[in-house]
């Protein structure tokens, strides 16, 4: 089995912290080698884009931020995601292009065909292997989010844009079940884990010459 | 007559700064309302795009450079250049898109194909009116460079790399001889800075309701 490339996505506060944990454990447990990384950053330029984005005093419109977070995502491929599955390391992101097309997309209103160009400008074929999607009602990531940490530019938005931020995430993964595992993270820690762990070894075990 | 957009371009050590006053100079005397600004740069978003590209230490690949170059672009267009456009203002920027088809395609291999691509996302229909392109030998450029300042990330490339960029402009000027003016700057100040002027009266000259 190739490396797989898995990312890990969902609303602010549906609990992608806390069930990266739970990954890194079934990674570890299983004695699969694996790379975790995040988005935006996870690379030195991918960090200095990610400050600037999400400093409440940017003034980036919507289609610069689109671009930024692409120029982000280019970088993180060329020199971490792609030089990681050519070795045989599997990768997961904490996010990727689906939180694009969520956040830009659903969120503020960017066409999703310009999204998909720059998708595939930067990405040519990769495409996520698995996407675990944390899916909460927003009220609970709202609660979440108040009551964990100070809120950055994104987190500050209105409840109607993670409404139609939510909305884009269910949509993208009802157009495509294959790829996305969509778990129900408002539930308890241990049914969560239960989901997710079940979603890693369905997806592992489906494929021919499993590393199981 | 619309206000105009006017782009000054041509490899390092072609003397853009100094012949930016030339412009300058020409508009106040006939006072006409202008704006100058820059790329990468011109908004608080291109300044910081433009520290982590021009850094030495920085790590960013060459798709990524391109895609930042066009954020920075994006910003500049949505809260700069077109709103002055708009208002009648007339528009005068050091360096354009032109610079990306000579420095990360000519220079660094890019397909133009792909930068065309990201100028048509970015820039809709948007195109300089005029593009005031300063060439000189390879040679004068590097002696320029190397008498006048400190080297930056750019400038340390190799001349092969500089004969590249130089030959991508030319081209692109000589397949669209209506909207370069093409100025030999390894002449003196006074000679160059006349073909600069008569650069900008035959623009503004040529159009119907001159503002002259």
């Amino acid at each position: 089995m190739q490396a797989q490339f898995i990312t890990l996505d969902g609303i602010d506060g549906a609990g992608k912290s806390t069930n990266l944990a739970v990954i890194q454990n079934w990674f570890e447990t299983r004695n699969l080698p694996v790379l975790f990384t995040r988005e935006p950053g996870g690379t030195p330029v991918g960090e200095a884009l990610r400050k600037i984005l999400l400093n409440p005093a940017t003034q980036a419109g919507l289609r610069t931020e689109t671009l930024m977070m692409f120029a982000a995502r280019c970088q993180h491929i060329e020199s971490v995601i792609a030089p990681a599955l050519a070795r045989g390391t599997n990768v997961v992101s904490d996010r990727f292009t689906d939180a694009t097309f969520a956040y830009q997309g659903g969120g503020r209103g960017v066409p999703p065909a310009d999204i998909a160009a720059l998708e595939n400008w930067v990405q040519g074929s990769l495409r996520p292997d698995l996407t675990i999607l944390l899916d909460v009602p927003l009220k609970v990531s709202m609660q979440r989010i108040g009551r964990n940490r100070k809120k950055d530019r994104f987190e500050q938005e209105e409840a109607a844009f993670f409404t139609r931020v939510r909305a884009a995430y269910l949509n993208r993964a009802a157009a495509d079940p294959g790829r996305y595992a969509v778990i129900d993270s408002n539930r308890t820690h241990e049914a969560v884990q239960q989901s997710i762990e079940a979603a890693l070894n369905k997806h592992f075990r489906l494929r021919p010459k499993s590393l199981l």
